[in-house]
């Protein structure tokens, strides 16, 4: 810390990502990423833009935040444009965006106690007070516990690292009893079998519905997420934007979002073989006496019932295979495994099975 | 707005950036990009980076900061190590960060009266004081000026907009006689013709010096910027860059931002190109009338002493040729023109010979 740093910041504790150990090469299922590579398409545009990087990038990103309405109008059958949007250096920017606007001294955030583990530093990060709502005894969110929270309600779903979706009724039951507060839906992961909120947008103003590029369609290195919303959300949420960086999407990630979007069926054909390999993996899991969340994320978060979360998450990693373990309190016990090509859950499969036999 | 936005930024202007008019093709002088592409090994390796997208990138950008790092070193004479660098998404995310972590109620923001547009938007942002020391008669900083300034000093260096240059020793003096608060020069423009303040990191702990690949190394596309300082001040923007976006820098941008590094070469004759054509058009514009400021810059700041600015901005606009024109106070007489490739310089200077023509 030098002598400089404001007192406000002094006490910050920083998220901290999953683990990039550069020490040898691991299978590595730890930060949720795709085991394909982007749409062709999104490699080639990209590429190209790569020449052209002497020029700005366009801060209104209008070609491809056409295209991203255009899309999910396609998708969720209501009318949005691209001021219904606004895009972002992955969905972590407007996640903060979202608390910085929409937050306050009267108006906490509101999330789950277990849940995506960035929301408590974005809260802190900006002087903002916070509630945490436990989930129930199976982790699930109860959407009853939400029932005028009184303050901006932050809702993973499917939710992080327990990977279980509320239904988009559920998500609508928290909107219709909060109608003076703003409900954040964060869908990084809901292209894998849960049911987006995008929808509800045609008959709530007060809802935010946020995705990435990172999971589902194989950007993850290329930073984008964007918020869906009312045109006054967005447009509160670019006030933010553009008062600390209107360039904020650089050339080639722009060009690589649009050719995801030109070439849909790779990414939901990718999602189906992820919900394969996920079953797959559940059943073998569970015939090794592991219980499962009920995940539909590109994710499965496990525990054994007679050996020590730590001690597998350790001992994987000793031999090479990194998966992603919490130590925060319920946790403890569980590990987050990120659903990898066939090839590389087999691997996984077979060296968990050895750790097992070695710790029970 | 909606109904949802927090008290705090309800009236918070936004920074407006350069406009990008899509209207028809114009000769784009007004937001100092490079006429020249980015260096062929920039291309190359963010091309190549583009098919790896499915992973996260580094979000220490370890590769890249160690380059980067050397690459200091060898310029300045002293010994800087990845520890003294933060590397951001454009030099904006890292003014925003300094403007955080280092000013308070009791420490504003210090910087000129006319100088980059967004520092007093940083400032209000983040619920900031500021005061503005205004430019002496002839637009210049006078160091003086800044002695015992009892706040964190904001210096553009060429400065904005007059593209004048304060000398090292000049910035030294500033730091000398501040030695309990920090001094950050923003080097944007440093390439074409000014002193880098980076030797100077060896004597003092108040300094922090911001530089950007978006102007002399042909990269404004793809969004990379950096801070060198202290170890502990560069930990300190860490923490914020940590508690918002970690993974602020894509892989392609990264990878560009190493191929720039293993082509020095080629940057330096594009500034040694531009300063040419500085001197050109200078020597062009002094014969029509025009009084200029003494850039050292990749653009210089002129006025007609019969030729309103602002008429000279429309019209020029109105005949394809786009330069910046700003309305505050003493600027509203100038425009500033970004120094492209002979042929662009050709066709401005042309251009404008009928529109003087024509207004006088």
């Amino acid at each position: 810390m030098s002598r400089f740093l404001s007192n406000r910041y002094k006490d910050l504790e920083p998220y901290v990502p999953g683990e990039q150990p550069q020490d040898q090469k691991y299978v590595k299922l730890n930060t949720n990423e795709s085991p394909f590579p982007p749409a062709p398409k999104a490699i080639a545009k990209a590429a190209e833009a790569a020449g052209r990087l002497q020029l700005y990038p366009d801060p209104d990103c209008r070609a491809f935040s056409e295209k991203l309405a255009e899309h999910l109008s396609q998708e969720s059958g209501i009318s949005l444009t691209r001021e219904n949007v606004i895009i972002t250096n992955g969905s972590d920017e407007v996640l903060n965006f979202a608390f910085m606007a929409f937050c306050s001294s009267e108006k906490p955030a509101i999330f789950p106690d277990i849940t995506y583990g960035f929301y408590p530093v974005f809260a802190d990060m900006n002087g903002l007070p916070y509630r945490e709502i436990p989930l129930d005894e199976e982790l699930r969110i109860d959407p009853a516990d939400y029932a005028g929270a009184g303050g901006t309600i932050f809702i993973a779903n499917p939710n992080a690292h327990t990977g279980i979706a509320l239904s988009r009724d559920q998500i609508e039951e928290i909107i219709r009893n909060n109608p003076d507060d703003l409900v954040v839906v964060d869908e990084a992961y809901v292209d894998f079998g849960a049911q987006s909120s995008i929808p509800l947008l045609q008959k709530y103003d007060n809802l935010l519905v946020i995705q990435t590029f990172s999971k589902s369609r194989s950007l993850a290195g290329a930073r984008l997420g964007f918020g869906a919303a009312s045109k006054e959300i967005i447009q509160d949420l670019n006030t933010i934007r553009n008062s600390t960086n209107p360039y904020n999407i650089n050339g080639m990630t722009m060009a690589a979002g649009l050719g995801v979007l030109e070439e849909e069926e790779y990414t939901r054909e990718n999602c189906q073989k992820i919900i394969a390999n996920r079953r797959y993996t559940e059943e073998r899991l569970s015939a090794m006496g592991f219980e499962l969340t009920d995940s539909v994320s590109n994710f499965i978060f496990m525990k054994h019932p007679e050996v020590d979360g730590g001690r597998i998450y350790e001992e994987m990693k000793r031999r090479g295979v990194l998966i992603r373990h919490f130590t925060k309190d319920r946790m403890a016990q569980y590990n987050r495994v990120t659903i990898g090509s066939r090839e590389q859950m087999d691997t996984f499969l077979q060296v968990l099975g050895e750790v097992i036999e070695e710790l029970k």
